[in-house]
């Protein structure tokens, strides 16, 4: 059998206006540690904006998405626009408000957002092939505005919960490293830095997500 | 017994011109993963420079290495010229080319290497309280110029070990995942990214790493 293969999008590198860097890289020793393997991908567009992580405040900078996912991937990555929903056993999307400010526009409209073309292309052509999609922390909003379905966590926030609803999903809350299984729709999400979390408590999270998305696809696990 | 403190001094963001990201992180994971707390400093000061990590091209652009260490500390960060030695059990340096370039000259000096001054301060101070340090991937070369002695790996580079001896320090070769503990000096350094590694090895030398200091402090493990 050949080792399953994840898609893993990125959405830049900082948890303020770009991937969530914990989560990304957990994420990807999961897969790693469960004896998969994985391409990382991005759009290559620019970031909504650049914030300084320490004070909050926005730089007067541009950066872009698709090179500073670089940075977490050393590398090693596509633009978006290129994926072959063939080539991939499953797809990952980790949080941080990339996912909310630079693949989709959640974090300014809420229910109402758009998401970027070659995201959600990925997502439905996953979805129609029956392959397992996972979402990390803020993420799976982008899966319910999506699909318009789907049983997600996002941990134990009520307004982001009710966001979900709204967009047609069903929210479950979840505690720290808690994942939660939607065998209909194949998709398992985890709450991540929804919640406060410790680090181990993020691997634990991206790792049962991983191994529940293997079990789904029928794989042995190391 | 209070729960002991890793004091991690970081060197930017993605391994090209800072900190590697995922020894960074899988540090961070380990040390809560063994029930232990952390601080991350960075000096602050400008990056080197700041590389395209996908072209490896350098772009025409000026970032600070507090500032893009605050990416991967999730902004709780300090100038590491706040550092005091008394509120630390313990020293970590992850790699990556930061280490090299921004908290040494040792990418463009070799042996020759200056180190930034408040990183020198902190690694003499540790040692001289007898504290543990640890280093990854390059960042050992720093421990070899500051203190002039050690027992260390960074892996099986043979051009990297004659400079480690000419600095003063021994080599001692090591696998994916493997971690050299010298007792006398309480340093502990494994090799990561300095071999071709996938991301469950870097976690396990990170986590055999922050063991061997832990149990250097006689603390009890989790």
């Amino acid at each position: 059998m050949h080792k399953k293969n994840f898609a893993v999008i990125l959405s830049g590198c900082g948890h303020q206006d770009g991937a969530e860097i914990h989560e990304a890289t957990l994420t990807l020793w999961a897969i790693h540690k469960n004896g998969a393997e994985f391409q990382c991908y991005a759009p290559d567009i620019k970031q909504h904006h650049v914030l300084n992580h320490i004070t909050g405040q926005e730089m007067n900078e541009q950066r872009n998405v698709l090179i500073e996912s670089a940075r977490i991937a050393r590398g090693k990555i596509a633009s978006l626009a290129t994926f072959n929903p063939d080539s991939a056993d499953a797809l990952i999307l980790p949080g941080g408000f990339g996912a909310a400010k630079n693949l989709s526009s959640y974090a300014f409209d809420g229910p109402k957002c758009t998401v970027n073309t070659d995201v959600a292309s990925a997502i439905k052509a996953m979805h129609r092939s029956g392959k397992p999609i996972g979402a990390l922390c803020i993420a799976p909003v982008i899966l319910a505005k999506v699909l318009g379905k789907g049983t997600l966590t996002i941990g134990q926030d009520t307004g982001t919960a009710e966001n979900l609803a709204a967009m047609g999903a069903q929210h479950h809350p979840t505690g720290q490293g808690e994942i939660i299984v939607d065998r209909e729709n194949k998709i398992v999400t985890t709450p991540c830095y929804m919640l406060n979390s410790r680090l181990d408590q993020i691997g634990e999270g991206a790792n049962n997500l991983v191994r529940a998305m293997l079990e789904m696809m029928g794989a042995n696990q190391g």
